[in-house]
């Protein structure tokens, strides 16, 4: 008998202990396995009525110390008090299963070197991308390939209020009210919209996938504020469709790694990922590209993916890469290049814009002289970015975007954008 | 150390050889790993001078037989003398990784039996769609969930003379006279282009996802010869894209699987995968859907797939799951329905047609009166089966798909398709 502890039953948690309890599931292992204690913020809450009464406790001990639980699995969230729980379950010979990407992203060095030493399972599958499974397959690419390049949309909530600004023209504010009243956003929604979401599983793919320990603070994070309705009109113009995306590239013992708007061909795959699913491309030097396409939240999805690391772990089957040192280092954006799309707000004068342009050297095309917009020629990020920040602009009152991999749609419209 | 002894030294087998000497993967894994023994035809051949002289043996005994030898490789293809061999080496206590799917097709219980009862792996994720990581997935996935449907696009070479015909005009025959000089068909195409090899993949796909021996007797397999010129002209005016597809799905203990071509919305992810690349679509109760897309053959995508199985192997991963019984039965194409594109030659009288359609009870709206070619109502896909079966057609004086999912297009267009 494998006994679990799930510390937290939010929508994550209810979604496990129905696929732990499901006739598919308990046919297809060989063990009996049970979920014996539930950690709950409130034990006088009215429960569903297929909990057994006896299985909630307000007393983490009585999981993270309990002999009788041989795994843990954490799905409350946050940092504290999960790491200190995770940290003590693994001082106490118990695996961890956990789909906390915040605490993943922080502290998965530490965490599976504990693990490692007490030759436990620590596994984090549910913690990117909901049900896609990711983690352990690029583990696993990672130790055949040299890992050169990862891409993706990993955020629901901002995929959702992008279409939505897109197919119905709504202002980024209306299209993220739609989305908290729908339930795609939270209350707060500053984790999805400045890209810290995705920041955070950027981190745990980077990791893994350049076998170093990618820090949050390595990656360029902007999120998906400064696009106004009158870049939605630029865009369609161009053919091209804005999407945050995560993307990570290595050469050598170097990398590049941002979370940032970025305008993408509308024919191309990564155009064609609707509201809350997810893609993950990977590019290694023996298998190619990769894609892995999916729900990237919701209860069912993400619980798959827990009970994903709890058949691992059943099956001894946890793989001990070790992230400690730092085999790569990061050159900010220097790695990627492409054309950028610029508007600048009116209160900029457009002359004080074309001449700054000039000192760093940038060519590029007008789109439009009201509020000014234009495109780039392919430029290094890092020049872009240098320019952005020698302007010192404020707030909402400019966007810059990298326009991905869509040049040829870019000349074949040239001659009609520039009389816009 | 861990001695490989590699049975072939083709395509895929010299693509195995670079991996496993390459730096990223031996500094990957902690072992020293190693392969000892390589079986060729002709031992007298002159090779690449990057293999050892002694590496060669003509004498499979040197591999099966040998004590020393850990894990055997087979990348020769065919049944025999594979089966044999493989046989022996499970026998001799020899872990087994294979790319073969025609052996994998037909005796993957056996094979998985023997191995379990020796506590050895028998793995083979090298046998379908090349460097996509599916056979893995799909057994883990198939452990949580109720797999509803598998679908995808699994053959390059038809791939490419459907995409040749589409984009180039070409004929059949031209088109696939180009993928032989290109080296995408072999000199003997029937595998490919009569769907077969679809169908070795799918039989093997659907057998893990669910949880049952599923023989190829049990799918229905068309390949893409009577796809003519004039058809994907009208398929063009449809906006529709021609694929060959791999297709099972289950409902309860019944099942209908399919390897044929199919008509998708342009639009559709199916319709983007390009020439060699393969895309395999699976639909859980608790996941969703998920994609995996990427290369599906090559030398190095291949490889990778087999050094994945022998890092399992390694690491002692590898998973019982048995298919002996059969849990589900097959309903022909009973479960599949949609409209069809049916296209018939000159030779045969147009009303003889349109009274049997009548007999039938299907509906149809014609699109051209000269070859007579039409599209039908929403139809069970059995029905149409039926239909084709009564018409006694032969050879190539006739074409008919299952338009996938595409109604809406099909709406929209429907005006000015009548007219044609």
């Amino acid at each position: 008998m494998i006994k679990i502890g799930l510390l937290g039953i939010g929508t994550v948690g209810s979604g496990v202990y129905e696929i732990i309890n499901s006739e598919t599931f308990r046919n297809s292992i060989d063990e009996n396995i049970t979920i014996s204690k539930i950690l709950v913020r409130n034990i006088n809450k009215e429960r569903n009525s297929k909990y057994p009464k006896d299985i909630f406790t307000d007393d983490p001990k009585e999981i993270i110390d309990n002999p009788e639980i041989d795994i843990v699995i954490e799905v409350m969230g946050g940092i504290n008090p999960a790491y200190k729980y995770i940290t003590k379950a693994l001082n106490n010979k118990k695996h961890v299963v956990t789909a906390n990407k915040e605490l993943v992203s922080i502290y998965l060095d530490e965490l599976s070197e504990k693990a490692y030493e007490n030759n436990l399972g620590f596994l984090f599958e549910a913690s990117v991308a909901g049900g896609i499974p990711i983690i352990k397959p690029l583990t696993k690419l990672s130790k055949i390939n040299d890992i050169k390049e990862i891409k993706g949309i990993l955020n629901g909530t901002t995929n959702f209020i992008l279409t939505k600004m897109i197919d119905e023209n709504l202002s980024f504010d209306d299209a993220l009210s739609l989305a908290k009243d729908l339930g795609y956003a939270e209350a707060d929604p500053t984790n999805d919209i400045e890209g810290f979401d995705v920041l955070r599983k950027l981190a745990i793919l980077s990791t893994i996938a350049f076998k170093s320990k990618i820090e949050l603070k390595d990656i360029l994070c902007r999120g998906i504020k400064s696009i106004k309705k009158e870049d939605i009109i630029f865009f369609k113009k161009l053919r091209l469709k804005i999407k945050l995306v995560a993307n990570a590239i290595k050469e050598n013992n170097k990398f590049s790694s941002v979370v940032e708007p970025m305008l993408v061909n509308e024919n191309s795959t990564l155009s064609t990922v609707k509201d809350a699913f997810n893609i993950v491309s990977v590019t290694g030097n023996q298998v190619g590209e990769l894609n892995f396409y999916g729900q990237g939240a919701g209860k069912s999805p993400t619980a798959n993916a827990v009970i994903s690391d709890v058949v691992d772990i059943i099956n001894k089957d946890f793989d001990y890469s070790l992230y400690k040192e730092k085999n790569v280092s990061s050159v900010n954006t220097k790695l990627f290049s492409g054309r950028y799309y610029l508007r600048i707000s009116e209160d900029i004068k457009n002359s004080e814009v074309f001449n700054r342009l000039k000192k760093f050297n940038i060519k590029y095309e007008i789109l439009s002289n009201k509020d000014l917009a234009l495109v780039t020629e392919h430029i290094p990020a890092n020049v872009m970015e240098d320019f952005i920040k020698s302007m010192d602009f404020k707030g909402n009152d400019y966007c810059y975007v990298r326009i991905d991999g869509a040049l040829e749609t870019m000349k074949s419209k040239e001659a009609a954008i520039t009389i816009i």
